[in-house]
């Protein structure tokens, strides 16, 4: 079974597949019909015809249209689609739109653990806010440029040790009084990445849409036969990142700026409104 | 940056390369020292002196304990740490604990996109609940044995498409007369993986404990320095699967029972209280 970041994925792979076994079907023999052994006494029973291959005719004699891998690699290189050997067997075709997309690896939320080593600043801080939500301690705020910034912590990232010790329970006065004590070098944490949030892979149309409309970052509507109605955008969601770009405590206008500039594969990063305001009220 | 399924993957994984980075400062002459250029006059800075081997006596020595590859492969075969060559380089150390756990593969919750097969039953029945949920439809029941089980359909998947027909924002009363107006053969659905959900990996303790307690399936407490409260696992979340064993509508002692029987390494899948009362109230 073959997993795609997004439906559009699914729909090209499905086709190229299609496509080769097609071009197998024609080069290759009809398969051995294992049904009847071989010398059975009467006549074998008919192979599947091989599907006629002249019932459309090629987009280019059709109507002067090529879409061929190098005009496509010219005019559309985030549409590069990888090389297809019509004798190789069909292995490598899973995401031939979005594999090309640099911000999807990036992007993608791994909710694994990894360790993160923080310095204080000239004021003896690090530059990050921390709430503690059903027991575990969360990220809600980094500021720009901070020591946790530049260690690349992120919003909703959930902190499970601080120098080797264990968070879990810890209020937010404990955590406070914890970060005050340790030394300005060296601080070490175990991070898991942002449990609550997930990213979809959303591909802009012929006018650049993704197709939702946001209200303060929550996404109230989608748009009918868009991208995001496709792949499953919720509403009530806020988003919070768009091609690794961080949007928290963006206004619309903005936001919107930033989904207009990225390239046709947008990457956007989204956690239910409830838990967003849960983290954020408190 | 590495990432890792769980926390105690990361200690084992930190140790394992500050023993085999000992080893070959041992083995390897001591690097160049980059700072002072060649024939320089005056005596060449001092290199920082290999680490005393012999501070420690291995483990062997010390009290006739042997932890050898060997000896873990025979005892504890779920621990099997990974071929370390002393010689070759650090890469591939990630996980060296759970990546011999056959169920992380099939637990991990991946969003994304995947096709599903269907059809109908005598009855004329797929066996599977959906509702409605900001604007996507979410799978809340699927029956044992039905043929949404035996397609792999489980509680919280999104159903993005059915034969081709988007279904962001349809009612469940028109997704059930979509259902019902299907042949009994060939129903095809595009299905996202759990979005809500997320996959926990965690380490029994020598008392067979993992360390939080649940209360009609919801995590309410968590054990402290337990490896739940260590990897992270938040209260107020509902237990959906223990090693890919579904156990949603069980009993908590079965649920007990479930986990009880689970080999060292149990993952869970949860999800969010909030979003599960949600799922099932509607």
């Amino acid at each position: 079974m073959s997993l795609y970041p997004s439906l559009e994925d699914m729909k090209v792979d499905t086709m190229a597949r299609a496509q080769i076994s097609q071009y197998q079907a024609r080069a290759a023999p009809p398969p051995p019909s294992y049904g009847a052994p071989p010398h059975a006494y009467g006549p074998p029973p008919a192979a599947p015809s091989a599907p006629n291959a002249h019932v459309y005719p090629s987009l280019g004699n059709y109507m002067g249209l090529e879409l061929t891998a190098d005009v496509i690699a010219q005019n559309m290189p985030e549409y590069q689609i990888q090389t297809v050997q019509s004798s190789g067997a069909v292995t490598n075709l899973i995401a031939p739109l979005s594999s090309q997309s640099l911000s999807l690896q990036k992007a993608t939320v791994t909710q694994a653990i990894r360790q993160v080593l923080l310095c204080k600043d000239k004021d003896g801080k690090c530059g990050l806010r921390i709430h503690a939500i059903n027991s575990g301690l969360f990220v809600t705020y980094v500021a720009a440029n901070s020591p946790a910034a530049l260690a690349g912590l992120r919003f909703g990232d959930q902190i499970l040790e601080i120098n080797n010790k264990a968070c879990a329970g810890m209020t937010m006065d404990q955590v406070h009084a914890l970060l005050k004590s340790l030394p300005v070098n060296g601080i070490v944490m175990a991070v898991r990445d942002r449990p609550f949030e997930r990213t979809i892979t959303l591909h802009k149309d012929s006018l650049g849409h993704v197709g939702f409309q946001f209200k303060d970052g929550t996404i109230v509507r989608l748009v009918k036969d868009s991208s995001a109605a496709r792949n499953g955008v919720l509403t009530d969601h806020q988003l919070l990142e768009v091609n690794t770009i961080n949007v928290v405590g963006m206004k619309d206008k903005e936001i919107s700026q930033v989904i207009e500039k990225s390239p046709a594969i947008v990457n956007i990063t989204v956690i239910p409104s409830y838990i967003y305001q849960h983290m954020i009220n408190k």
